[in-house]
This record gives structure tokens, C-alpha cells and sequence, in this order.
């Protein structure tokens, strides 16, 4: 099995951060993920409140934000659990993911970052 | 000629402003912009530092930052005015823009809001 690409935290461009989360879909996994205590299954993100993504377009989702650095994926058996980068982010881009999921009206103030 | 479409504040989608954000030539331009007292030209920001943007790309740019709501463009005779929309950009998204242009290393601290 191919290992998962993550990208170094030196590495990570603000360009490719600001495309996966053009995307409100890819915002609304990735504010679900930031707001779960332990690491999220991709099954268990795939129901969005009022619609459920498909596994190959949830899949693809979590592709994007993992290469951007968005998300550190590990897999486990089956599964594949997430967790969002957003400690190491803040301190590369301070308050970016926080402003940019509050523009969204996601998390607004109660983003976890430590 | 036809009107330049610019979405009313309300209309603005946080979707729309990362996406045309997430092009690096066209942050150098807004930045370019955000820095600029008066209303920027086209022609006077085509000249970015270390390259010169063609016209037929920076027409395209302009339009794009214009269409997310991100600037106002101006006729004035055969010339277009431009203007970052920042103050009322920053009532409604508090801090995304600076954030974002901190990130790119743009104007860190030094963006005109108000």
C-alpha cells in the first residue's frame, strides 16, 4: 500500500491551503474534523447534517486537504483516521484557518488550535 | 459598454474570496492594490517586481478579484480604476483578508482597513 503524502510543515503554501478550502464541502469535513476530540474516521464524516457526501467524493476531499496540509491521515486496519494539523498551521499562519472557518460560520471562536 | 458586475457585501461567499486568493499572481495584485492610496491603474500594477504580467492575464485577474468581491474597478475614460473592497470586507469577514495576506507574506500588520 502507497504511503500517505504529507507535506512538511515548512512546505505548506498558503495557495494550496486557501484552494482546499474553496470549497465549502471539503470546509464542512474539515470543521467537523477540528471540532472531533480523537481522530475521524472518513466514514464517520461522511453525513454533513442534511446530506450524506459520497465515499468516492469524501475520499477525494480528504486527498485534497491531506496534500495541502491540512489533515494528518493514518491508516488503521480498515479505517482511515484524521486529525487536523490546525496547532502546527497556527503557528506557520497565525489565525489563518481560524479566520477563514469563521468567514464560513464554522467553529467561529472555539476552534481547538493547542 | 457593458456595467462591471460587483456582488453586493451581502452576496460575498467566502468560497469566492479564497478561490481568487489562492492564485499567487493575483494576491501580489491585490496586495499591489492594497497598498496603493489612490485608486491602482491596470497598467501601473502590471509590473509585479521581478515579472510583468500580460495584459490579457491581468484583465483576467482583475475580473475575478472583482466578480469574488474582492475589489471595485472604475471606467475612467480608457483607463480602469481599482479598489480593494478591505473596510467593509473586514465587517463582514473579520480578519480573513489580513490573514490571508499575512500567510502569502504580504503586508504583514500594514493592510489599510478603514
Amino acid at each position: 500500500m502507497r504511503p500517505l503524502f504529507h507535506p512538511a510543515l515548512e512546505d505548506i503554501k498558503p495557495e494550496a491551503i486557501l484552494y482546499a478550502l474553496s470549497d465549502p464541502e471539503r470546509v464542512a469535513i474539515f470543521a467537523k474534523l477540528a471540532g472531533t476530540a480523537c481522530g475521524g474516521t472518513c466514514s464517520a464524516l461522511a453525513d454533513l447534517g442534511d446530506r450524506v457526501i459520497p465515499k468516492s467524493s469524501l475520499s477525494n476531499h480528504f486527498k485534497v486537504l491531506r496534500e495541502s496540509g491540512l489533515i494528518r491521515s493514518e491508516r488503521q486496519g480498515v479505517e482511515m483516521r484524521n486529525q487536523t494539523r490546525c496547532p502546527e498551521l497556527d503557528e506557520r499562519f497565525p489565525g489563518l484557518v481560524r479566520a477563514i472557518l469563521a468567514a464560513y460560520g464554522q467553529f467561529p471562536g472555539e476552534l481547538k488550535t493547542g
